[in-house]
């Protein structure tokens, strides 16, 4: 059975395994404080070409959104995201476990619009009662978004701006991240990004790692006792090496950029393959993601051989599958899809 | 440097990562559904004898206690521990952050006493105020306890009787039970823990894995939509093969309890040394930490050497440290160690 | 300066103060068990017509939403509301502070639709990954809903139904129940709301009270240990006579009743007026609150006599302003209003 | 009956109850904006001898508690009380609930000693693993505390000392602050506490009020947005007024410290006639609260005619009970338990 249905369906890079068995033998000390902790976020802050950043490893992606939005926010106070972003629909509450709201915006294309920020934020200032409602206190994006788009800098500088003018932080949410900068049609770098955002990750659950991502903030705005902090929430890892070592393997000699890029140049073959069969696209995604119209006997058809995701219902007779790629995609599975189709 | 300061100072068995390079291409259902997981829970709860068993991989130790305590707990109940318990003191709060208060009684050798806890419970209930505190809904062990004691088989009924008397379920942390199960002062084994606990785990981050813990609800009583409560709190693994590869090694051909016990053979060997040169311990532990006293100089000395933790003041001259044995150790560090002292 | 910007700015009915200072030497017990609100809770319940009913006093509209929601829940479980509910937009994120999401659909009228109800639990439980979502527990209406609308019998019975097709309870926010209970466009009835709710509550803040809302659990379901709970939500009054004193008298000789009644009257009167003199309201409100269309110059002029509620901007030269009357709305304001406008 | 269980068992001072029917018909703004409420924390602060002062109604002791902890504290820190501390025992969790741990220390007749609480202080930053555990945040006392002790003006100092020196906030819990101020064994004057305490509050509840604390912070230290806070835990009351007016009357002319000078000279004159028949106390307390040794027949015969609150058993033939004179207590009544004893 071919399986397209999503990007964690693989185990890890083999040099990522590799570097843990070379690694196993030699103790460490435990909680990040280990030499490969420390190897990775150098090597991740200069990716990002950030003097002053601080790095955090984290285990998985709604665990990282949910220690980093209850970490910066004040009890009080909520964070804003588009109604299509992971935080609100598919995180089984996450974010409200901690005690925080999370305020929603109509998406544009699974994106969060500056101007729509900018207007909610100046609606609730505006509000003689706004005492009395929970308190914007960041602004959260995800890059690729869940509809595989991407934001472009121009965007990205004007939702910064919005939140510089409002005080709040931008939190971007980079589960897939390696995607969105290795995408034909992307303008943003990472070190666009850590310049843009006060907080964001790097994911590798999603590219390359076995779990894993890298918080990264930007500007000396680590949250004070945030090992306290990760630790209370139960996520402090006893054997921090294992991040250590992952991330460390990922960050040299480009190995993460390089393994995304093949999951972008397999999702560009598949999309041509898609094309020129006369298939029809939901959305036109840059990134790694593809959501296919498919007629509904063609989907049983296919689903014999091939797992896809469920994406929506189109219509009476069409179906919206998610087919995903990822740096574990061989030629020999995308080859066989493409022949399936 | 010797690293004896704990037990997760080394990566994983090599079975394990030999393991996951064997499966690491196979593509696999994500969240716990992959067939790793299946293999996993079976073996488990056949080594538990246990036919109604359900199993839940989790990370770590403290997301463990975290998620099973506020799981089973009503939201205006509260745990009842030994005052040093894990939960009460070196979880930054992590229990009291999911709203449950840890309701504390004084330690008998690290262990929680059965008569002093249906005196507690009696004493509860007696008050007329009883409404007015938080309300004891359940009861945590660890076991080993944190002073590395191990309950008896009659401690444990007897504890286990008092949570039925009370209809309150007994929960034992066993962060780090394979070194209890093969301590060569015990009579308890696995199956008599998962007839005489509610609900337990068998810890994996201590004992050769590289991360994880199996959670083991013994009689059906797994809380409804677990999985749910496991995303709404951060620690739902996208890739929950990781962890069913680890304990499915672990938990073929015995390779829990045969690397338990290596750890139990090098904690012997290193007591009957330190005995043997006139050292004293704090606390008579059976299983793979040691408690020694040692003369302050004696431990500058030893300490350029080799890492302990430290575990309290003992007098003005003398300290106690925690040494540390584990599946890891071996031969070469275990007699280099002796030397020194 | 009149006053007609909310129903809450005067203290209590004459009635409720002269029985407080009736009562005020007698010595009674706390927290609820005085015979004050014994004597309360057997009126209301003989007013839903309600033999197994249970009656249990809180002190604020925000508090008792708060309380009721969190202890009907299970810690996983979402509530669903209308977009416009109160516990979404105005209660500071207290219900997300609990720990749970509000779950939103939108408003009809500030009405929840059954049918968008159906609509949205089997979406949720068609959704393959709505295990990974927040899981609706129970639905949330307020009658008068927050534009002052109400929810016909026959509405009523529809989301009653489909609460009872997929098991969960339906909560009804009173906060203003009176107003409802006595609008001339009602065709429900107060033991229609016990029969067809598993928990709602009478308002007395803005009927009458200093404070006070009499939650009703109306077939033996009030949530085990719930005096628990209330404390544990620092919430339990320790002088419940205050409530009890409040609540017995406006039960006695319908004075609940009566007073809303005149809150009604008044607003007919109202109404009536601002329609004669050419005014058009936002949303036609068989309640207490009105909804008026103001030009804005016209608007400026008023408020230099009387205080409105701002509600919306209309367009760019008009404003749709709230105007509340109440118990104790006085014939001589409401005229010196009319003479105004 | 004769009821001295408690001293919350009857209304409230008349006065209290006159001025509310004098205001009633007044409309004010809601949520504490009304002129009482500022009326009433002017006098407060003029009374704490206090220029940059912050007052904040809130309802009661336990809500009063919880929100002040949960605003004041990080969400990684805990609050360190004496393990006797209304807040670790009697409020059913209400601390533990918003998500921090109570850290206790025993307990020196009911009180906090300044020196154990700097030895806590510094065995916990001496710790090297201080960074996973709750970290110390506030501390909590109570003035009088649970056992009707007080601190002297001496111990109130130190104990400031060695929070300033950690800076961290004192906290003072004056639940019943006037029977402490009013004593005639104190050495403490209310803008003592004012210049001592971070932040404090004024009890009404049980000093005269139907309802109501007044929350000093002492140094315009009151945390951003507190009023959102309030409304988010559910506190917020509509008719702030209640609050307002009550304070307001009770800071006028001295009556607040006058009713408690009451109460003290009803307990001083019960005290010297149990002395005189020769009954012994547990604690020698100064307050409006006697600890008694009771023979258990003697008990059960007095109990025919009056209410006690049980404290604990003595021994197998006495039992202590707690009496409670208050504001509201009559010569009458005291007259007549007197005789009966």
């Amino acid at each position: 059975m071919l399986s397209f249905e999503c990007d964690y369906n693989k185990g890890a890079h083999k040099k990522i395994l590799e570097r843990l068995l070379e690694t196993n033998e030699e103790p460490a000390k435990g909680y990040g404080f280990d030499p490969y902790c420390a190897s990775a976020a150098e090597k991740i802050l200069k990716a990002c070409e950030l003097a002053g950043g601080q790095v955090q490893f984290l285990t998985g992606g709604t665990q990282t959104n949910q220690i980093v939005i209850d970490a910066m926010l004040a009890g009080y106070e909520a964070v804003v995201a588009a109604d299509t972003g992971h935080v609100n629909f598919h995180e089984a509450g996450a974010i409200e476990y901690t005690g925080h709201k999370v305020l929603t915006i109509p998406h544009v294309n699974g994106k969060l619009d500056a101007g729509d920020l900018e207007q909610y934020l100046k609606d609730y200032y505006a509000d003689d009662n706004h005492e009395h409602m929970a308190r914007p206190g960041m602004v959260y994006i995800s890059h690729p978004s869940e509809y595989g788009t991407l934001y472009s800098k121009a965007e990205l500088e004007a939702l910064s701006s919005v939140c510089k003018t409002y005080e709040i932080p931008l939190f971007m949410d980079g589960a897939r991240l390696g995607y969105g900068l290795m995408s034909k049609d992307t303008d943003i770098t990472l070190p666009d990004i850590a310049k843009l955002c006060d907080v964001f990750y790097i994911g590798g659950t999603k590219v390359g790692a076995l779990c894993g991502e890298a918080v990264v903030f930007t500007h000396g705005n680590m949250p004070k006792h945030f090992l306290t902090t990760v630790k209370q929430h139960g996520a402090l890892n006893a054997k921090g090496r294992l991040l250590g070592v992952q991330f460390d393997t990922l960050f040299t000699d480009d190995l993460y950029f390089e393994i995304s890029k093949h999951a972008i140049d397999m999702a560009e073959k598949l999309k041509k393959a898609f094309r020129e069969k006369g298939y029809k696209f939901l959305i036109d995604s840059p990134t790694n993601q593809i959501f296919v119209i498919l007629e509904n006997d063609k989907k049983k058809e296919l689903e014999k051989e091939a797992l896809f995701g469920f994406w929506e219902k189109y219509d009476e007779t069409h179906t919206v599958v998610r087919i995903a790629t990822s740096w574990g995609t061989t030629e020999e599975e995308l080859n066989a899809l493409i022949e399936l189709i």
